[in-house]
């Protein structure tokens, strides 16, 4: 399958757009304030590496009808233009005296009356990236106009991903799936993990990554410790298990899922662990369908994990995914988010197969109306084995 | 010269901790609140990618006397735990009911009493790493307790790199080094500008990066328009001047410079253009002192760019750099930031070449008080040309 064209034709901006107003009407908000790549990127098509650094804050203004006011350094309005947001206003960031809250403050007050509310993000898995100073002395000038919490506008907006979407998140996962087909050729018994992880962030460039925002893994004998740490030269050793995960992007659009590589013979009881896992998400992708909530989704891949003789460990076993490398809602017992069809999910069971010592396994999902379709390609049944 | 060891020794955070308490107790707090993966990693040393998913916040808080205590999510405890902190509490995140606030309350609540001021960056280049909201349920819970900006008292610590920290980005800017000395090898007239971008990641990692956190560029006839967008796949064209631009971590420590090239014969005003560039830098090299402001470093690189008949542009002509890819100060007309020996800067003049047409030229130094250190190797005096 070809990989679909760069960005977006302007249908799927306009869309959006619309989704967010009208979700914005329905919350009584008159302008909609966003401060994050994720959401900037959603919102214009802006795509960028340089939110690598904190020295500026960025704003983008949603109204409560028309297009949305792109409010960004200077330095930024050259690649704005290429987008198809035509209101853009700029300053001379970094600047200590005003760092673009003077001209933020006028444009949300001229949008917005002072009865009005004024819409940002404020809640779970939500961050504001503007100084919070900036912050404080940008309300006081808005006051009386009233600033809440639009986590959930953008949150249900964002979180059903367009065909055009899914297109890019499947490109993602085809650059991981060549890339984990390719392990066998750097890794193996005695090549330092450390070694391990650069070249496989190589591959993935290789393989079509336009860059590589997360790998993470671990290795350790029939399992791993924890799956955040950054690689030691430690060198992998007969008996091991070798975990390597990915977010690699491919026109801003993430994948996230991992793979496990057995070094030399698989132990019987790793193998068994496997296979639970295995078979958690083969449950979870016969029974997952929209109207169910994200706990239920726990309480699925638990029930597999179990029924298998394993104890689901390793935290959070599911997540949303699209314009970062995860995006709610998190398959725990706590969340109630309810799965709509055109959501983007990770499988992610894990197995505690000894007091701090786990496996994982993951795969992504688009959820449609009969259920999960596979954007990764299937893990094998059976652990590879690397000799 | 070899790599330096992984990691620091105790004595290191020690100081650390120490420089923040006595900025603490100097600005009247007895607490401060770290959220971000730059300031976390440089009290802690706890370092990983896991950054990249905005699922879940963490907390360190630096109490007045004492060691630093963690509050994070329970899927960081393992690797946490290999870092110097013993102190160590944990929740499983992300809780849509609450997120770690009762337990960063209780945390706070007990380390600072009721007329005490907890400080937090809330400045200039700093940002807030945790839901909005949940940050103002926690300064209610804390009340009469005071937040207050600790910019300052953090910003004044972290600027001031130790020898330890020099070799760090010495280290990774021989990375980028040894990397742009291959770029012949991969670029030249008729490659696509994004196998380019591609490319230099890969080598990027071949020549010892952990990971490639950033990399920009551009290309174009005699000059580039801007330096913050992706690669397209347009061809290198006899007449450009290629430009890469890289942040490359080893060891949590990034380096960032760009090196230019050009596409075949280099014409008279493009070399005039980079003469330019390169005769402000000597100037910076020569006449930096500690004392001197940031504002200061840009009236040096506007003075050499002029006295050689170029136009300044491109935004700041430097910042500081360690932990992330750019730090305070920055060079600008309006920074007052005081230069002082152990910052690790970067020399980044810009020439405007056309109307939206730029050359832009960076090294990196340490300040001594004799005069900057180059940790970057220093450009070519005359651009590469690739043929």
């Amino acid at each position: 399958m070809a990989d679909p064209a760069r960005g977006f034709d302007r249908g799927e901006f306009l869309r959006r757009r619309d989704a967010l107003q009208a979700g914005m009407a329905a919350a009584g908000m008159e302008a909609l304030l966003l401060t994050t790549a994720a959401d900037i990127f959603y919102v214009t098509g802006f795509l960028t590496r340089f939110w690598e650094s904190p020295a500026r804050p960025w704003f983008v203004v949603v109204p409560a009808k028309g297009d949305p006011v792109a409010v960004i350094p200077a330095i930024g309005v050259d690649l704005m233009r290429q987008s198809w947001i035509s209101d853009i206003r700029c300053w001379d960031a970094p600047d200590p005296k005003d760092d673009g809250v003077s001209l933020l403050a006028a444009t949300l007050g001229d949008l917005v009356p002072e009865t009005g509310a004024i819409g940002t993000p404020m809640g779970l898995e939500t961050q504001l990236r503007m100084a919070l100073g900036d912050y404080m002395a940008l309300t006081a000038r808005l006051a009386p106009r009233r600033m809440v919490d639009a986590t959930d506008v953008v949150q249900r907006v964002r979180e059903i991903k367009s065909d055009a979407e899914v297109s890019k998140i499947r490109a993602a996962c085809a650059v991981a799936d060549r890339t984990f087909a390719r392990v066998p050729e750097f890794a193996g018994p005695g090549r330092p993990l450390d070694a391990v992880f650069r070249d496989f962030q190589r591959v993935l460039l290789e393989e079509g990554a336009d860059w590589v925002s997360y790998t993470a893994g671990g290795a350790g004998p029939g399992g791993y410790g924890d799956v955040i740490s950054p690689a030691t030269p430690q060198p992998l050793a007969v008996g091991d298990v070798l975990m390597l995960d990915t977010g690699a992007v491919r026109d801003g659009y993430f994948c996230d899922f991992d793979r496990n590589y057995a070094i030399g013979p698989v132990a019987p009881e790793t193998a068994q662990a496997h296979a639970s896992l295995y078979a958690a998400t083969d449950l979870a992708l016969e029974k997952l369908r929209p109207g169910m909530t994200a706990a239920d989704a726990h309480r699925i891949l638990c029930e597999g994990l179990r029924a298998h003789g394993a104890t689901p460990g390793g935290g959070r076993l599911g997540h949303g995914l699209g314009v970062t490398l995860t995006e709610w809602p998190s398959f725990t017992p706590k969340d109630q988010t309810v799965l709509r069809a055109g959501m983007v999910l990770t499988l992610e069971p894990g197995a505690e197969i000894a007091p701090g010592r786990i496996l994982v396994h993951e795969e992504n999902i688009v959820l449609r109306d009969s259920g999960p379709e596979l954007l990764s390609t299937r893990a094998p049944a059976e652990l590879p084995v690397l000799e």
